[in-house]
């Protein structure tokens, strides 16, 4: 199998943990978006969505969306599992992966901040500012949902990683890069540092990947 | 169980549609998004992602995100299937799925055009142009995902309803609203066509819930 992502992208990083904590080797390549290589007809002939990451498949098979991959790797290859056995558990661990990939991240992503700034006028600081409204407004949701709650433990469902924080810590990782005040997350915080202190989630990070720029 | 939800939400008339495939039976609550109803104090203690739909179950666990209700729903209530059988097609009914959940609907939706107009000084024609320009982008996407492909049937993936035309459908009447130019995309339209003959999918349109307004 083959990963195309970059290394900054938070639906790519999510992946590489998906991967890395199912002991999945594949092969790594990269399509710079500031560059916009996303946008070259090979790559949209693979995946006409334009957006990274894309997990090509030995027989030729194109998967999309970081969340549809991470359940079909789930389905495929099921230890350690990244969903809870009980269906409510599921459910629990679904909607809060689904917190930063469909309410934060889409709205704050590169090709958003680029549009606000090119087509109403808004200079680099005021895309800055956006960026944190949707973060915060996300995580004030997701540190609701998991502070106090008897099923969050070491991670945000239990003491084991699943879904929900292979999607929340990118997220983290984009909210440091806008400076939001993360003081304000103790929950969410204290479930970063746990994450980061995996090999698993050590080895995805942006800055490990050989695509890395400083 | 009950579902909370909004007469014009396009999660909560997802997680409707799914309902009426499956033919399960729940008691339907709303709360209005325009007047704020999903930020009142007894809704967020019910929900702290202030968001519809919700779904409550019998022993009072509270489900959220509609594409978490609608995979509990597809494994606590599997016939008829809102997936296919195979990892592979799961993979790409999912993919099309969040086109819209993720990449379309939460950049475009209430809350971000209100930020836009408030924040930002836009009109509501400059929200309306951005709302349009997310949902061209998105449709482009699922159009250039579905046309053509062999996995593509009467309808978005093959020839019974997934999750992928629940989420589609209301897309496309939130596209309506904002006046998208339709004729760019023929698969989606002749998609949309056959839902909207399928009993479940017209049952679950807004302007046929108890709390729809003209």
């Amino acid at each position: 199998m083959k990963l195309i992502g970059y290394f900054r992208s938070s639906a790519a990083f999510r992946v590489r943990i998906a991967l890395n904590l199912k002991g999945i080797t594949v092969e790594h390549a990269s399509r710079h978006l500031r560059k916009g290589e996303h946008r070259a007809p090979d790559y949209v002939a693979l995946n006409p969505q334009k957006l990274v990451p894309a997990l090509v498949l030995d027989d030729g098979e194109v998967l999309t969306q970081s969340m549809a991959i991470m359940e079909y790797l789930e389905e495929t290859h099921p230890a350690p599992p990244l969903l809870p056995k009980d269906p409510v558990g599921r459910a629990r661990v679904r909607a809060l992966s689904l917190i930063p990939t469909a309410d934060i991240h889409p709205i704050q992503n590169l090709r958003v901040m680029a549009y606000l700034r090119e087509k109403y006028d808004q200079s680099e600081e005021a895309a800055f500012a956006w960026s944190r409204h949707w973060i915060e407004t996300g995580f004030d949701a997701y540190e609701a949902s998991i502070a106090g709650n008897r099923h969050t433990g070491a991670y945000s469902h239990g003491d084991q990683p699943t879904m929900a924080d292979l999607c929340l810590v990118p997220q983290v990782f984009n909210a440091q890069r806008f400076k939001v005040d993360m003081s304000r997350y103790p929950a969410i915080q204290r479930i970063h540092t746990t994450c980061m202190k995996h090999p698993a989630f050590d080895a995805a990070q942006p800055s490990k990947q050989p695509d890395a720029e400083p």
